[in-house]
């Protein structure tokens, strides 16, 4: 118990910023980052050797670095701490984090390619975080993709990477194919995911609002994906997925997305309108409370906010690592935040041991 | 000064709920409401004598209420609170509100409609929102709609309302026909508006994320509504609005919707994207400052979030008026969240007064 704070006190420094970086000398890491990525250093052939519209493959950059190309375009350009574990723990020990789940790059979810060779993709980034895990002496956890498109074959993989590679959760997206996830045409996966007793965590992808953008293309990161979270947040909630399956421990990236300023209205539309209140016997603000989200909002109030509407027991560090647009000392932003050391301790671990199904000692050495 | 205070004192009331109430035997209603609706009693046939899809008519309905019918489909049943001055001078008085702007029910924009049927449609809801605000007795300002999806045409309802009816400002889509309102293509409208110093009232219209939902009808205007609004604030600041038409003077409804929750996300985005930097030479949380929203949120903390977002200064209440989803006592609102009398002041009207480029006479009768 009181971890940070023996950490602190062995290192006689002050709170706030910087705490996560002196953590690293007294070697006593604790945090554990529920959102962080794997892309695979290679990609096979499409499955049949033709062209698979979608089908990823890798030409390499700069120094450490290779280029995501999709459909002949260059999609993203990379690290190799997507596929390189020492890498990923060095920058862990600077950052003070005992833990990541390892989860895919979103893009590699595949919703958009044809099943077949949809399942063949998502099983090799999963074999690929299965050796990560298998070599990163305890310091990483898996959360594995899934062909959402096909239900049978997703919970087919989910089983796959949740009894053979032992992985402690899944990653799926915000929509499947423009579906939010609160859709009851998903509670044949969710069942299977709470009988299972793992961890799903929702991840932004190929956001609804495209067309409301005006400037650059990564104002889809940085608008569109909190807007779509905020609207897979509601549908879980509003489409009643917590009264069917009570035991899902389900998460959402980028604290939620909007979702924290859409909960006040949703509050007062169910009291107003007849249909909401009668098809949410719940009061949201109370739902929000049974979810888990991460924290990665970039700002102390919006934490604060965040916390506010999820709860002290439902937010977690996240940090989009490896990526540029990332949390780089995420320990320091909640000790920026909050005073409390087991609010702090809370946000820093305990939360995410709870979410992942883990015990203490894992992340205590 | 201090007209809230003052009003208190007369009436020896304590602080907090129940304050805007206690006003009305004072007779010292302060308010400014700049976001509520009107909707006339009746429509003219469509131009042409024909049929004109998306052109609106009237149904009675039980007592004081009428139906608008929209594609032979009944909209929205909605009271004569819409359409008669007095009984929303009688519910004025009850709620503080000593100025009402009056502008139309966004389905009413007929942005979709054929450009000429528009244009007439929106002359006629105009010339209502003219009537009510001659006969008003003081109580109600007019802001006009336009038939946003014709520039020329638009920029000359703009002049009719401004010169003839002698409008404050105009309403206008989040987004018309999709193309959010921060788009170039809108610089010559705000290039009139600006010359003309008139405000501008942006509320949601056809929102984005539709198919985002799950569950009933309403959760069109409780979810989709505030996102739409979320993106059309940011298109503006990302699109370099203010920059450009430095004086002009643009309000959001819904609090600016998501915007709250994106607004960290913007902040940094433009720290890591040069494509984003580039073309953002202010910081969004600088730009923000220079907008106005109205509070309408139904929540304290979230009033409080909204207004560190956008200062002190840019929030005004907003209560969407007359319809059933509205904020009904929006000074208690306001006492609630803050106890400083200054600020309750900008709140309640002064930050109305100047985006309304009214002086405070106009409300202290």
């Amino acid at each position: 118990m009181h971890i940070i704070k023996k950490a602190m006190e062995e290192t006689k420094m002050s709170q706030g910023a910087g705490m996560a970086r002196r953590w690293r000398s007294a070697c006593g890491c604790v945090g554990i980052d529920v959102h962080c990525h794997v892309a695979p250093s290679q990609f096979p052939s499409p499955p049949g050797g033709g062209v698979v519209a979608g089908w990823p493959s890798m030409t390499p950059a700069e120094a450490c670095h290779a280029t995501v190309v999709i459909d002949q375009k260059p999609y993203r350009t990379i690290s190799d701490a997507c596929w390189v574990a020492e890498r990923r723990i060095e920058e862990m020990d600077r950052a003070g984090i005992a833990v990541q789940a390892l989860s895919p790059m979103p893009e590699l979810f595949g919703y958009w390619i044809v099943v077949g060779a949809a399942r063949d993709l998502v099983r090799h980034v999963n074999d690929v975080i299965a050796d990560m895990v298998r070599h990163g002496g305890g310091r990483f956890v898996g959360f594995g993709g899934l062909p959402m498109q096909d239900l049978d074959l997703a919970i087919a993989e989910l089983h796959r990477v949740v009894v053979e590679l032992g992985f402690r959760g899944v990653e799926i997206g915000s929509n499947i194919n423009g579906v939010p996830i609160g859709d009851p045409r998903f509670h044949p996966f969710f069942a299977e995911v709470e009988r299972l007793g793992v961890a799903v965590f929702v991840h932004a992808v190929r956001p609804a609002g495209m067309d409301r953008l005006v400037g650059p293309a990564p104002l889809q990161q940085v608008l569109a994906y909190p807007s779509d979270v905020g609207f897979a947040v509601a549908s879980v909630i509003t489409g009643g997925l917590l009264a069917k399956f009570p035991e899902l421990r389900i998460a959402f990236s980028h604290g939620g997305g909007t979702f924290a300023s859409l909960l006040p209205r949703l509050e007062q539309g169910r009291q107003v309108f007849a249909a909401i209140g009668d098809s949410m016997p719940a009061r949201p603000s109370e739902v929000a409370r049974k979810l888990y989200v991460d924290g990665l909002v970039f700002d102390r109030d919006m934490l604060r906010r965040v916390v506010s509407v999820f709860g002290e027991d439902r937010v977690m560090i996240g940090t989009d690592y490896p990526f540029n647009f990332r949390e780089s000392d995420p320990i320091s932003r909640i000790a920026e935040a909050y005073d409390d050391e087991d609010l702090r301790e809370a946000l820093v671990f305990r939360n995410a041991l709870n979410f992942l199904g883990l015990d203490e000692e894992t992340c205590s050495t």
